[in-house]
């Protein structure tokens, strides 16, 4: 929790002495944020989202002001999306080595070599083997089999019946940065978490990154095969199949029941229909209708790509 | 090991009275199931198998019995590969954190962090640095450097000569699920393991699935870049070298002295001949015969690949 | 430090009873080798190297003597890579789990799983969560933050301000081989190491290969997403960005500030120029001169790439 006024000493941003010196509890985005929160304004994309914000403050050009809710104090910047990072700092987890003593549920079976954060809840019959780290914050449902030298990062939720295999990574950092005009990257740093729904199987040396402001999601019933990299602020739906060596970019969703061959991977910031199935190797690089199978990069119809495969046989001859 | 008839109990399917409530320990495919084992029948591809199988009881539906031997007992379902996953569960290793003194050759280096499981082998002059895990029965021979990190699941046989780079899993559970008519998935137990024979080296970070009921099989004097993922029931030749990201879907074969480049793969169920050369990022859709370069994605004889290559780029001429 | 008669004894190779019984130190290649050096020619790509090297020793074909400068002794061979491969064993690091006491700065704050090898130096304000191994050598700057289950193989260095994500690995050997005329591959011990430089993230599940002499070397500033993949000797410019599952083959080098997309990748032993913004699921073979943006396999630039599509796109027309 951050005075309005300590954060705009730390981004060398004006504080005007006529708003109120509010408390800012974390920062989101434009349609999310509450009276609480700090929000930016970096794109006219979202132009639609500003007269409706309901954030406590904005960071913002100044040209865009006019646009606000008198509700929301602007803090006028020529580099919103920078003075963003700098301030997601603010608002970052301690990260430490700290532990305390964890709740853990009847019939468990957690190996002595396991390390916990702080706060960590475990339900009952889990079993956790050698080499795994808890976070701080972590939740685990019943009945979860987590596999040896697992990373669960901190505020991870993992669902009952699940099964991790060694080597996946829950929770890392979402790949976000702000750019300085001399071209250096300046962190975004990744304030969401990852939640694992119930009856999910993660293979080996998977790795999903946390979200921004909110949560990463991996659906009910759905099952990640070895090595599928999943961006931070995506959500799988249900029932989907993710083969190996799959990349989702971040903030893509997905519907339900989704196939993805090996190999396969998908733009970020679309989203994929129910029942899509998409071959191996394919990339998407638009949103998907669904019920249909794709193929190829840029993806497209399944069909319209075998014509296509046909048409360049036919070249050499 | 279970009665015949408490299998059926389980799996909700009728116990015939006429037939022998047979003691069966395994499940495995129709061509090689014994009189002990359980098998099953979902697929027309498969019938040719169906009269010589020697399985002791076999999950069929009820059209398919009279291609069946008089020795093979049938399990009438409709379903017959929902309940073959529901009884893989039954023969599944049972995980824990136990363990017992193994059994280690003299000259070993092994960092006292080292979690075992129980009835572990480990040959003489072996090296193993700090958080490796190795599971219940594994076996590793003379002479192998297991670095930082590894994951060795259960039953995992790893020959002599070999090298384990961090971060690799070996035997996770291979990517295999029945699904139920609403569109759920019910994981099949991966009951079989992995063989890594001699003078093996596996990079970083890769993972290999153990087989369904056989072992996948990496075979002696073959090398792994860094992230390879082999799934399960894959048999890769002899000295045949997988650059980096390579990917081999389930139950894929290769011959002797391969050559995959970077990020190439394979679709599964196909065989690639000895000493074929994939390019890097090709992706293999059919049986390659071997003693060939091959290129493109579906992966074709090279020098047709690059007589395409020529016409596109003549295209935008 | 071997003797040079010692070296011939174990490789095989006649001595000259002339030639000086010189101290070789190190292996390295043709223009990098000092007069304490052994070094090696196998391919007349290197010829002009060959009249100014420096190496006090070489491993040649005689049919290349004549070109030698005085100062260095032919070792002669019919297969002077193989006999690299046997030598370059006689200089690669003694693994063990030994460890001394770690010179540790103020403010750090490590979890007391973490397991050191020999000789580590560890900056001030440095967090290493639980899980993490620091090899023989590795050194750390300040406020340097590693994620559990961190892999850092001997003689990495690692900078300040950096983060490291969890199932990374640092330093593993890089892929390199020779080949006997049977086909059997003979490992080329990687002698050199890893240089993370300062202010760099790097991705979970990522691996970093080290050099075969010198340094892989990732420069100040640079991102890596997830699962990237860097082989032995490239060299990534600072103020890079990597997304997630990219690969480099081993030598490439690159300028400045490049942008490479999830899923693309480069071959071997190219240079990819200063602001080169390479799209998602490339795959370059080829220099690229940079301040251009290029897409497809071969990468091509992005505006011939659209139009290549467009024409295919019009062929199914």
């Amino acid at each position: 929790m951050y005075k309005l006024s300590e954060i705009t000493s730390i981004l060398n941003i004006d504080f005007n002495a006529q708003d109120i010196d509010i408390d800012i509890d974390a920062i989101h985005t434009l349609s999310k944020a509450t009276p609480s929160n700090l929000t930016f304004f970096n794109s006219v994309k979202y132009l639609k989202d500003l007269s409706s914000t309901k954030a406590g403050a904005i960071l913002i050009e100044e040209r865009y002001i006019k646009y606000l809710p008198s509700s929301t104090i602007a803090l006028i910047t020529d580099e919103p999306y920078l003075k963003l990072a700098l301030a997601s700092k603010l608002f970052s987890h301690k990260i430490s080595t700290k532990t305390n003593r964890s709740k853990i549920g009847k019939g468990c079976d957690i190996d002595s070599s396991v390390v916990f954060g702080e706060d960590v809840e475990i339900g009952s019959n889990v079993i956790i083997l050698a080499g795994v780290y808890i976070g701080d914050g972590v939740k685990i449902g019943d009945n979860t089999l987590i596999y040896p030298n697992v990373t669960l990062y901190h505020n991870s939720l993992i669902g009952s019946d699940c099964i991790i295999h060694s080597g996946a990574v829950i929770g890392s950092d979402g790949y976000g940065f702000a750019h300085t005009r001399e071209g250096k990257h300046i962190k975004i740093y990744q304030n969401g978490n990852v939640v694992i729904e119930n009856n999910i199987e993660i293979g080996a040396n998977c790795s999903i990154d946390r979200g921004i402001f909110d949560s990463t999601v991996i659906s009910e019933g759905t099952k990640l095969d070895n090595a599928v990299h999943i961006a931070h602020n995506c959500i799988v739906g249900e029932n989907s199949l993710l083969a190996g060596q799959v990349g989702l970019a971040g903030s893509t969703t997905t519907g339900k029941n989704i196939v993805m061959g090996g190999q396969s991977a998908s733009a970020g910031h679309l989203h994929i229909g129910d029942f899509s199935i998409i071959a191996g190797k394919s990339g998407v690089t638009k949103n998907l209708e669904g019920k249909k199978t794709y193929a190829g990069f840029p993806a497209i119809e399944h069909k319209l790509w075998l014509k296509i495969q046909a048409k360049i046989s036919r070249l050499i001859k």
